[in-house]
């Protein structure tokens, strides 16, 4: 029955691909108020493909009401089968900054990338919407003939760019309608354009938000710098205190729970067709990368937690000259963690150093935007094997066993509310420039992607109830 | 001839009030294109004042016509006078933000201040419209007492609010109307309402922008942490290491030139009725200062090079969070210099220091805002002395000698081209508000700064040519 499927998905690449630009047309941009009416779209137009493949769909509000709806939808589930809990996404970053986008990111434009390959351009088309709607295609052509081998469960959230605030709750309180063996999302990618992968490790993150005050309004710095607290001054301060010489983070207990890399996985790892000089070079637009002492560019980038500061606001930042001692100074700051790395443990390391550290003469407030912890699913369990050979399947290729950098919180979500495990089985690459200007979806990794996941679905049938 | 000058401005209170209000209540803001005829109409305004006394007065064109226009007015020069050139600025900072104002900034209104006592609050009160006007009033009621007893120049520019970035050419394309033997400038303040100052040493001023870049465009922090360069990092290394741990600026031969601070100048201050802990949690709104170890609050304001950080920008500033590695990250910094010390060199200085630190795989960039040198009056000349004579007549008690942190850049160019120095007489207070909301001047200095400013030309006759 595979094949007929798989020969459905080859004979629809035209029809997949215009579904694909339609979704990819709505800006379901999650953090701004003036989208609400388009992420409803969004959230109806899934139901309403979803709805003919004999699926029963539900669009789901969340925080009750004040959250953006999920879309769960259900094929019949049957004793004796697994169920497959399918997560993605259908909210996108915002576009912004709008005049680097080399066509508009809500007009989705099908053209080739700088290295000569098709693509679809759009805000949103690798992560998630193109690789949702890879999975969509595959369960609406498996529903074609005769029916999904396993139980699934679709959830399709509005909020994942924004935090997924209200999804644990959600989750929470439809435990047996999400209820599952196994959960699988697409929301990571391939290891490079001939290398598929299954991603096993993914990275926690704690989002903090630093809030300096100094003199109670903006002074002239002429009339009165030297003899005050500047808290530009001290937030520069602060953030290099982060960091040691060896660029090790240096926050006071910040790796004592950090989990050692294994022999196995440095040698895995080294073993991959990683092009480090391509990589500085092309992909991150350096001569030459750096980071903590005594680890390779993967490990780093995979098993090594980080400190980052991602924003900073302080006096004037206009054009030219303004002589300002500024009330206040921010900085957004966060941490990616590794296995064993408490969120909420290093979030208190984080703030006690950060207060010890300032002068008592600087008022010190913080806000949290993200807490998470990393997650790894066991290599040697029998999904990661079956998702392998669904992914020879789709790609041709054995997979590689990799880890990112990235956090995705609803893996951890997903393991704390419903007790079971996440396969990421991803279908982008490397330079789709996720939440940037000029994101893009390969086409071929679009049709790939499709396949695999229909293989995939095939596969996890083995795994039994 | 004093006194009668003297009583007829006791008797001009309510006229000259309402003409300093019909002053303020034009829009003269330099920075502002579409303010362009308000320039004018200011610059025409002031000469349609002074052209009946009996004074020549051009309205002469800078820049090639570019800049904002100058004023000149001179009276009669007689041969064995000293010849005075009289500086002011009849531009005003923008009034933003709006809201703040309790009356419109160009709408003049008298009333009492927060202390009770009458002032007029408007942009440009004090800075510098105020104190332009009470020198204006002094000379036109000299000239109606027989004539002024110096030879007088008049210089009122319009662009002292944006750098006076074309009174140098002026000045020197004008050398023989301009020439003269002393300048006076009323720009500066009282030490307290019941303390008159004059102002022997200002600061100086090297105003750079940083601009940092690490990779070719902005990256996920998840997928790139850790192994690439983060120039928001960087920069706060860069920025904490602009001081060590005594608040000393770490800049290699930032010292070499600074002049020391002699004992008597130490012990002047000290002696002067600054109150602390009122400057402290009232002025600048914080419980403690902090500042260059080894130095009085009064000697880290006006002897004490300084450095501080005038504004930030890196990464994501919106509200929440955003996972990113910004490509660039900038910072604007700026250095107070006291005599001796060398803007350019300073400037060369910080660059060198930056260059240094800055990790080779992030590109370093400048701009610069603002070069001045330090400016220092010697105390003991005769000019001095008189002008210390004529604020004791203006305001019934000898002056201070004091020296304030800020720059007026002017006071170098002039002594730099016309090889002149300047005797800075203010009259403003410490909380006139200069350059934010609700500037005002207060009615008495007003009053109290026209008889010192009619004293002041009668004093200073007595240089001789």
């Amino acid at each position: 029955m595979l094949d007929n499927v798989l020969s459905t998905l080859d004979g629809r690449k035209q029809q997949s691909l215009a579904s694909l630009k339609e979704l990819l047309s709505i800006p379901s941009v999650s953090t701004k108020p003036d989208h609400q009416d388009d992420m409803r779209r969004c959230a109806t137009w899934l139901s309403d493909q979803l709805k003919p493949a004999k699926l029963d769909v539900q669009i789901m509000p969340t925080g009750g009401g004040k959250g953006h709806p999920v879309v769960v939808a259900r094929n019949k589930h049957q004793p004796g089968r697994p169920t497959i809990l399918f997560y993605g996404h259908y909210d996108v970053q915002p576009p912004e900054p709008l005049e680097l986008w080399n066509s508009a990111p809500f007009e989705p434009t099908v053209r080739k990338d700088e290295n000569g390959f098709d693509a679809v351009f759009a805000r949103g088309a690798v992560d998630d919407k193109g690789q949702v709607w890879a999975h969509c295609e595959a369960i609406i052509a498996w529903q074609a003939h005769g029916g999904l081998p396993v139980n699934l469960t679709m959830l399709v959230e509005g909020e994942e760019e924004i935090g997924s605030d209200h999804l644990e709750a959600f989750v929470a309180a439809n435990k047996d309608l999400l209820e599952a063996d196994l959960c699988v999302i697409s929301d990571t990618g391939l290891f490079d354009r001939d290398t598929p992968a299954i991603t096993y490790g993914l990275r926690g993150l704690v989002y903090e938000e630093v809030f300096l005050t100094g003199p109670s309004h903006d002074l002239h710095s002429g009339g009165y710098g030297g003899a005050v607290p500047n808290p530009a001054n001290v937030l520069g301060r602060l953030i290099a205190s982060l960091h040691d010489a060896d660029l090790r983070v240096n926050v006071p207990h910040f790796y004592d729970d950090v989990e050692t890399l294994t022999p196995r996985e440095k040698q895995m790892w080294a073993g991959l067709p990683f092009d480090e000089d391509n990589f500085a070079r092309h992909e991150v637009g350096v001569a030459l990368l750096s980071g903590e002492k005594g680890f390779t560019t993967l490990e780093r980038l995979w098993a090594r937690p980080t400190c980052d500061v991602n924003g900073l606001t302080a006096g004037y930042q206009g054009h030219g000259a303004k002589t300002v001692i500024g009330a206040k100074a921010s900085a957004k700051i966060s941490f990616r963690l590794v296995p064993r790395q408490d969120p909420r443990k290093v979030q208190e390391q984080f703030r006690a150093a950060m207060r010890e550290r300032c002068p008592s003469n600087v008022k010190i407030e913080f806000a949290n935007h993200g807490l998470a912890p990393a997650a790894i699913v066991p290599i040697d369990n029998p999904a990661t094997k079956l998702a392998a050979e669904a992914l020879e399947r789709g790609f041709g290729k054995p997979p590689a066993l990799i880890r990112t950098g990235g956090t995705i919180p609803v893996v951890g979500l997903i393991k704390q509310t419903l007790g079971i495990d996440t396969v990421l089985v991803g279908f982008g690459l490397p330079d789709d420039r996720v939440h940037s200007p000029n994101e893009k979806f390969d086409l071929d990794c679009f049709y790939k992607g499709q396949r695999t996941a229909a293989a995939l679905y095939d596969k996890l049938a083995q795994l039994g109830p």
